[in-house]
């Protein structure tokens, strides 16, 4: 089964929340968490744990792992792992990007059945084109992973790339999401694709090329719900009917409840997700 | 000392060379060592062992350790150890980027004195503009680090996005390279700054609305030397004044000397690179 496919079905019985696992060092403190491997391995684990069977999707940032090294690493393939036995789908945040086998090694090491590190989908920059990841879509092909490729971000720092003009007239952000749109193999009508796009919720999709209309057949991975502005009320009204294929990505509004707060913070976002979708 | 004086320093003792350390699946198989972990270790530590006293500078590729997860890791944790105790300035090719706390995680796991994966200085990439980078680029600045900024790449797929004119009228690998340069703090004349771009070695620079001029002071990382087309002897030629600044960097055309031939291999390099210094 696809991605997408799987993507489809999380939806349809757990809606379209994405709960973001940050263990950054300020979170570990108000957890009560030291700032190591062990640290985050246990706020990893205790999000998993609370998550499944009230989401379904998570999204570990890999640079909080990374920050602790191997250890750290070592930490994370055990959040990968408990979170994929558990039925959660999991996408790591980790915005790799390179060119030929470089590119490839990095989706050997996220998106190949029984890596230490796989997930099911992972994020990805095409700074170089998006066929500079030809070897990470053709992997993701083979084993039925997911790609999320950065295109419109709501940092204000990031508009100025991102709208630029190529020669063909298109925007930046707007081309990318177009050519990701092609890599989405035809599938049974109303099914998602397996390739999709970071956009942040807090963009005009007009400033960027974009329309509901660019998303077709996508999901779209959404951060910034909660504690960078955008509320989950606002989905439909951002992404028009594009807003079934969102993936609603909270992190700090759901993992700053604390480990005591974690549930009931995950079940109101759920219920809050599944509110807008009437 | 900054990165740009260490790395000055290394250009008059040991010359521009750059050492890639890519331990793929074929060049290990080729070198008669494991693809595993082990392999990536043994790998990494000879071509340290090799580069040590013959060149300045080394360049771990981080993908081809990710691929074995945090064992990989650890392996790379290794090589980045021994290769700054022997004196080598170590160039993480890693390719982050990110917002926020996120990227400052990043600067925090690659360029913190102790931190397990600590290198001198890190690639990474700026798609959300460079001020996301702005918390990596202040740790860098406080603990004497330095940065590579992927600016502009040889890859035919990459022109689409980095030829692209923002409304300002900058092509957007042109603004990253000034933006870049601005960051570079004034420090004493001819002094490199420790705020440097990726530059591949087979571009026009005027494609990209760049000259010699646009790297006044910037280290400049050039990839795809050797395997990938682009000739040494052309440096001056394609980089003009900005020669001097040039981190000549080589992969496969040293690294598939294989193990026995690698010290040949690294000299035979740096005295080529040497050359056209005239």
């Amino acid at each position: 089964m696809s991605f997408g496919a799987r993507l489809e079905r999380a939806f349809a019985t757990t809606g379209q929340l994405c709960v973001g696992i940050d263990p950054h060092a300020g979170l570990l403190a108000s957890w009560g968490l030291p700032d190591s491997a062990v640290g985050v391995r246990d706020f990893g684990l205790q999000v998993v744990e609370a998550a499944a069977g009230r989401a379904g999707i998570v999204k570990p940032q890999v640079a909080f792992f990374e920050r602790h090294g191997s250890a750290g690493y070592a930490a994370l393939e055990d959040v990968l792992a408990m979170a994929r036995a558990a039925g959660l789908l999991v996408i790591a945040d980790a915005k790799r990007g390179d060119v030929g086998s470089t590119v490839e090694a990095y989706g050997e090491a996220w998106l190949t059945p029984g890596s230490p590190l796989e997930a099911d989908a992972m994020t990805v920059v095409a700074y170089q084109g998006l066929g500079s990841l030809d070897g990470v879509i053709e992997r993701a092909t083979r084993f039925e992973k997911g790609l999320f490729v950065l295109a419109a971000t709501s940092n204000p720092e990031a508009a100025a790339t991102q709208t630029a003009r190529r020669t063909d007239g298109r925007f930046v952000a707007a081309a990318i999401v177009a050519d990701v749109a092609g890599r989405n193999v035809a599938e049974a009508s109303g099914a998602l694709g397996s390739f999709g796009v970071v956009v942040g919720a807090t963009i005009a999709l007009a400033d960027f090329g974009l329309s509901p209309a660019s998303f077709t057949g996508m999901p779209i991975l959404a951060p910034g719900f909660g504690h960078q502005g955008a509320r989950i009320a606002q989905v439909p009204e951002l992404f028009g009917p594009a807003a079934q294929n969102v993936l609603v990505s909270a992190s700090r509004s759901i993992l700053s409840a604390g480990s005591e707060g974690l549930i009931a913070a995950i079940d109101a976002h759920v219920n809050e997700v599944a509110a807008c979708r009437g």
